[in-house]
């Protein structure tokens, strides 16, 4: 049991505090399940609302998930690993692979509700890509799934004056996907810029992604250009943040 | 006001979500003052502990901020631009330049809290830099702040072997800081990798950055290691998600 301090938190916290150092020391670890409602009112001596508030205190920090009907547990970490520049390098594209593949490993990657559309740019889009605000874009909205957990939302702009009535266009665009269309139109990407932040979701993004309370999601932006430098593709990606680690290297 | 889905919502997050619509929109936009709990409740004709329910709603979702005596906010998102390669070039440090300045552009960057200890490598220390269990490694730990607010806690861990009784371990490294000192030592950075993970803070982490309910944190693990890749420093970072935008550059 932690100590009181000079002003002492509420009995809640102390138990949330408690539970927290024993998944911090490693005595309850990753997928562990931690005692319950009725172990904690006996444990500590207190009412089923004061346990039921301890451990959604550590659920809304994202460090413990509830699953209905079982339990409460140690939420465990393991991510995919999204490797900046091995996932988009030509070698990969270049020979008809999917970009996803490296991220998945020996894991199948799903992409669903894939659609299609020619729209006017958005402000963001038509600054990022370098168009006017008359010019049209086509988008291509996804989300991917592993071992049938939703685990991103992309959309995929791209200068509709470039690729409008290519294979780009089509729902599925085949082997190497996208950039290796591009490649073909005389388009191929040649250097990429990631600008990632970090927010809580918005309740579409939460229902869509399935995420957990506490769960943050990784936003990125990266723009394709191609070897002359002109902006070919800017995907806008919603990652589930439980799920990844990103990951760069680069030179000093 | 939005209508009502078949089930129908409850009556505090539809408020929440008619005000979400409007900072979406526009109509609302940064640092712009949300309408208080005496608006929404004569507006929507509700109890005030509603309004107060459909403010915190936005509140825990990190895109509004309650400012004590003053009212709620629409959260500013003017994040730094923390840029992977540029900050790292050894043009920067080799020239005796903090890599922070890359960051801070013209506005200071601080360190404050600095501390410098020997200790035996922590377990995922020691797998970062390749050392035995029963090596000794030493840590520095610091926090920095941009015009007064914390943005940063950071620890750089390298081999005491290597740095024990060098000017790495002072509290103020000199020009260049550690990178440089490294560089005089033999030891230059060369390679940087780095991987990022999202999550929310813990209470401690919460309490050293002042974090605003609502905000996760990035936390970066970067090994930087020699041209003949040896790892000779891990730097285990903190960072205020609502503060960074991190950016990335690469070739296909």
């Amino acid at each position: 049991m932690p100590t009181s301090e000079n002003d002492s938190p509420p009995v809640y916290r102390e138990i949330a505090d408690a539970l927290r150092s024993a998944i911090d020391s490693g005595e309850l670890s990753d997928g562990d399940r931690i005692p319950g409602e009725n172990e904690l009112m006996k444990r500590h001596g207190v009412a089923r609302a004061t346990a039921r508030q301890a451990l959604s205190v550590l659920i809304n920090e994202g460090i413990a998930v509830a699953v209905r009907g079982s339990g409460v547990y140690v939420r465990a970490f393991r991510p995919l690993v999204r490797h900046g520049r091995a996932r988009l390098s030509r070698d990969l594209w270049g020979a008809g692979r999917s970009i996803w593949e490296a991220d998945a490993v020996e894991r199948p990657f799903a992409a669903d509700s894939v659609t299609v559309a020619e729209l006017l740019a958005p402000a963001h889009v038509a600054r990022a890509l370098g168009l006017g605000s008359d010019e049209q874009v086509v988008a291509r909205r996804r989300r991917y799934r592993l071992d049938g957990r939703p685990m991103q939302l992309a959309t995929s702009y791209l200068p509709a004056a470039l690729v409008s009535g290519t294979p780009v266009t089509r729902e599925d665009t085949g082997p190497g996907g996208i950039y290796a269309r591009l490649a073909e139109l005389g388009h191929a990407p040649a250097h990429f810029t990631e600008e990632i932040r970090v927010r809580m979701p918005s309740p579409d993004e939460r229902a869509q992604l399935a995420l957990a309370p506490g769960t943050p999601v990784l936003h990125i932006m990266r723009v394709a250009l191609t070897a002359g430098h002109r902006a070919v593709e800017l995907n806008e990606m919603t990652l589930d943040g439980s799920a990844y680690v990103l990951r760069y290297d680069f030179e000093a």
